[in-house]
């Protein structure tokens, strides 16, 4: 890879772009753009606000026109490879050969295969293309998307909170509160950063959950993911999960596989994973978890509902394994206990 | 408190002296002393080695001797409270009084009610007495010992390995490993520190343990700790428990209120608990178990042997609560899950 160091300077500033807080909404990747002059100098900047907007490529040319900047023989520095098929927007690969750029450098490949060979339509046009360039930290802004794309399917995070024995209610039970505040808050925040909410019909029927994404004053937030429930037994449509606080949609399916290629089809991303050990052992036998969030509670229980349902395992060579990511102990609020957090990875 | 800047100083290297790794051996606690000069020069110092060896005060004024040095005048700087009884030495309170000490300066207030009094005497005879300089850190270095003595029974401190969901084995019996080798490599290090396991009769006639404590390679540490079986029932006298690699006892007792008694009466100050749930039950239901150490294995079984029996709890209101005092990833061995230590306390 032949790249300058300002062109190395750009990706940054376009990951940063790419980052930037809260873009976009919806089942798009989050997208960075820097267009520099042939002496390496900016010329203009964009990213990807969300689906229906304009890509980060086209941001960065309409900047350019609206400042009446010449980009004929730019550089286009992306942080992921432009896309080649109009969607709800045009392609971007036309649009740069459009505007004239001579060179274009890229991060990561589109692992989208209805969105890819844009690099093949640039070169095919005589612009010079460079890929790679930083495509970890790339593939690192877009994760969850990145996966989605390949595996056709949405990432699942299961979340759990659990005693130090394993149990997730009393034996009468009683949960209120395994979690610490600051451990249920913490979960907040993760289902933020998610598209949707799954839970199982039979925690509709018992527990009758909100499922709804709050801040710390117990106010909803202004976007809310989709709070899906799956399974075939009918519910009363009074449920709180069908409320207009947020979309809901029933999946008449006990097939986890069924159930996330409905949600595909959606584009839905990223699946948070909230139901009962039933639920959490059908997609953990299914090979569907791939992130595991535990929220584990210092105390003892000695007896009632387990995390998780029966998963086939009679013996101790057939275990799931998975591995840890990180560790944080979350501060607690006073007069309560400090949980921990654990995200766990499923074992490739 | 008035103290000068030389018997701060004096109090710090005591306490490194107390801390010399490898002593004592035995029930005693862990003591330094230094003897400075009217004008804050350091005349000598010692520390205690263990049971029947001299006390640090002692130890101190041997070495002056040795040296021909004059300690009349001189004062002592003493982690503890010199002791004020007779045991396998003679009282230190007199042992300075006779040597001609004028001045006392001790950090820790000794919990031995037994061994107690010493201040007292030795004013009682005109020396000068300053208490509880450094005495958080003092109190450090002997934290089980000085809560055996103050609680009159040895600390407990409960060792467990668990999977995400509560399971020490699975659902056959197999759990080899659940721990990955460095988690079991660190609780031998944590044996090492105590000197008393117990078990339950349960664990020898199921599992046959040896409880040695061992190094990396597998070999037997040249001191052990006591390996101590608690119930009533009869044990095969060819068990490994009862072979000549370590000391053993068995308990012939189900209540561990008893056992504890026992054993503080044979001068034993910290228990390792390493029994199966049963065991760890009756203690926790007891109230006798003051730290547990959690050996956590990223991995799930849904089904299989719970890491604790039944504690009598009904409803989340009654869950035995513990603080977490420090959460460590041990970096794992090629090609073994990275597994998480929990070292948690009674909430008081």
């Amino acid at each position: 890879m032949t790249v300058s160091p300002a062109e190395r300077d750009a990706m940054r500033r376009a990951l940063a772009l790419a980052s930037t807080p809260g873009v976009p909404l919806g089942p798009n990747p989050r997208v960075g753009c820097v267009i520099l002059s042939a002496d390496g100098a900016t010329l203009a900047e964009g990213f990807h606000r969300g689906a229906g907007t304009a890509h980060a490529e086209a941001a960065a040319l309409n900047a350019a026109r609206e400042q009446g900047i010449d980009v004929r023989g730019a550089t286009a520095v992306v942080t992921l490879e432009p896309c080649n098929h109009t969607g709800r927007t045009g392609p971007c690969a036309q649009a740069l050969i459009g505007a004239g750029v001579a060179r274009v450098v890229f991060a990561q490949r589109d692992p989208n295969a209805e969105a890819a060979g844009g690099a093949a339509t640039l070169r095919a046009a005589g612009v010079e293309v460079e890929a790679g360039l930083l495509a970890d930290e790339a593939l690192e802004v877009n994760r969850v998307w990145s996966f989605a794309l390949t595996h056709q399917r949405p990432f699942v995070t299961w979340k759990l909170a659990t005693t130090l024995d394993g149990r997730s209610a009393a034996a009468d039970g009683t949960s209120r509160w395994i979690s610490s505040r600051s451990a249920r808050l913490d979960s907040h925040r993760l289902r933020a950063l998610c598209d949707t909410m799954l839970v199982g019909t039979n925690t509709v029927a018992v527990d009758d959950p909100r499922l709804t994404v709050r801040d710390e004053h117990d106010r909803p937030l202004p976007v809310q993911p989709l709070r899906a429930v799956m399974g075939e037994r009918d519910l009363d449509p009074a449920s709180l999960i069908f409320d207009d606080a947020a979309p809901s949609l029933q999946l008449r399916t006990r097939d986890p596989q069924a159930a996330l290629a409905e949600l595909h089809r959606r584009e839905r991303r990223h699946v948070f994973l909230e139901g009962g050990p039933t639920l959490a052992a059908a997609f953990l036998r299914a090979g569907l978890v791939d992130e595991i969030v535990v929220y584990l509670a210092p105390m003892l229980l000695g007896a009632g509902r387990n995390v998780v349902g029966d998963l086939g395992i009679g013996t101790i060579a057939d275990a799931v394994h998975l591995e840890v990511s990180d560790v944080t102990v979350l501060p607690p609020e006073a007069g309560e206990d400090a949980n921990v957090r654990l995200t766990l990875t499923r074992k490739v």
